[in-house]
């Protein structure tokens, strides 16, 4: 126990996108787990775009991660040591572990996880919080209904390919909004969606026109901004808007864009609603057994995008996210 | 009935404010009824702030009034010539009969109503469209619960005094915004709310902090602008807010003002959510002899603003909504 780990902490707050000093590489003694602790090696880094909200000192519904502090993340290790009774060296543990090589931990939130049932990265994606999202966002939040109509925003993103997949599984008209031809290509193609908006090259609200002639039903939200705008004006009656995100804001150095359309809830009848998929921890096991049979049943096709490296390479490989480079779920895998 | 039936008709459309020149002072010869109709003479017309939505060309939950037509407008008119077997000459009975002194209905949306049982402008507040806005708006959009608390902007006005005081018998915490002293006096002196905030001279997010520590667990808004974006700094976790207008915002030549802070729905895994009173119609009967009752007990306090004049008064009068200049419901009494 003489290794070193290597970790990224949070040197400076950030003002607007995140640049490479705003983060701080530093190293200190592996740690020996002391009595109800394991030692785990990290093998999976998560990189979300909610992360970039925990670097602002303001509240939300986790504290800010502290000036100094190890990066707070998701990650699968490996057990390597443990003087915990429901841990055992060699089990596969995901929890949040931070961006470090190795992390001790007392079990709190940590859920074992079998490598031969799943690719150990799906447990960070599909499987993990981006899945969960998704279901618990479009199910119960959204309230979807077969049948109806679904519109998804950052479509191609770890959660938008899940929300729109799982709408498929739930026989509703799947549109998806993403950046690119080769995204959009994607979302018809290979996950099935019915249509996809390339927000880059395309007038959002004519093609929503075009798409959703009778409205969206549910608005599932991952990006706000002037897409948030435009999707306001496609509405059904009684639609539900399901605000998971705001990817298009996260960097702003001034306020954050506020949807000008909000009153077509008034007059579509419809409602937005904001959720944190941490409430619905109790139900993670029951969605992500009903997810991993869609996958087995190739309903759902799981998408990540593997950055091999090591902690060093976690700011530029979250910087993916913002510029959009990303395509699914997108993880460091530390090597 | 060779009277003459003045009219306000609709001569432009507004941008921004509305003029003096956007209206037409007409006349007409007053109609006969044919076979099942009734003519009605009007003894008040209600003025409301969405009707400054109905002026617009633009897709909302009614079609905009034409250009050249009758301004529409709720009132109470006297039946003065029948033909339609469900009304009698001297019956009071309110509809959507348009800014005239004399109406030609075939009864469709029209209700008597008794004028023994209350003063016949009350048809057109606390027992019409404001007071079931209120009812549903609180009782079935917001969900309200016994001792919950509950923050209405707009409160001195007709639908807020309503929102508060129906919160208050339900048995929960009242806050109101409105603006300037009186109207804070009224609030938290006759109407017996808990506490007032006047957005004139008080920072609305410091008072909401003060007076609502625990946060909001339903906040009625009518005003939308910058007082919802404080109301949104204040959510209680899983809060309603419920979209019932914006009044500051209707006058705008650009785009209305989006709440900026409308990610604290996720934070406060909370909603917005818009209605129409129109929808609950079928139960106007039911929300009126609930708040009868109330009124009945002096648990309720009706509010009034009568501003007594002819049909050539009604722009003047409409301004007093947008200026802040009435208390309660703002009726126009044809003299």
């Amino acid at each position: 126990m003489t290794a070193v780990n290597r970790q990224i902490r949070l040197a400076r707050r950030p003002a607007g996108e995140v640049r490479a000093e705003d983060w701080g590489h530093g190293s200190e003694a592996v740690a020996v787990p002391g009595d109800g602790q394991f030692l785990g090696r990290t093998r999976y880094v998560s990189l979300d775009p909610a992360m970039r909200g925990w670097l602002d000192d303001r509240p939300s519904y986790l504290p800010p991660v502290g000036l100094g502090e190890v990066m707070r993340a998701g990650s699968v290790v490996e057990v390597v040591a443990s003087n915990h009774p429901g841990f055992t060296v060699g089990d596969h543990v995901v929890g949040a572990f931070g961006v470090q090589e190795y992390a001790l931990s007392d079990g709190k939130g940590a859920i074992t996880v079998d490598p031969a049932l799943a690719p150990l990265s799906t447990y960070l994606g599909a499987l993990g919080m981006p899945g969960t999202t998704a279901y618990f966002g479009l199910l119960e939040v959204g309230a979807l209904k077969e049948g109806e109509t679904v519109l998804v925003s950052g479509a191609a993103g770890a959660v938008g390919t899940m929300v729109g997949q799982i709408a498929k599984v739930k026989g509703c008209r799947v549109i998806g909004i993403a950046g690119g031809p080769e995204k959009c290509a994607l979302l018809t193609g290979e996950l099935g969606f019915d249509a996809a908006i390339d927000y880059r090259s395309e007038d959002v609200r004519k093609a929503l026109r075009a798409h959703a002639p009778d409205g969206v039903d549910v608005y599932f939200d991952n990006v706000g901004g002037p897409i948030l705008d435009a999707a306001l004006t496609a509405l059904a009656l009684h639609a539900r808007v399901v605000v998971c995100g705001a990817i298009s804001q996260y960097n702003n150095e001034s306020a954050v864009q506020g949807p000008s359309n909000y009153l077509a809830l008034l007059v579509r009848r419809a409602r937005m609603e904001g959720f944190v998929v941490f409430d619905y921890a109790r139900r993670y096991a029951e969605a992500a057994a009903e997810i991993a049979g869609w996958i087995g049943d190739g309903r759902i096709t799981v998408k990540e995008q593997v950055v091999e490296g090591t902690v060093d390479d976690f700011p530029e490989t979250f910087q993916m996210l913002f510029r959009g480079e990303n395509t699914g779920k997108l993880v460091l895998r530390l090597t």
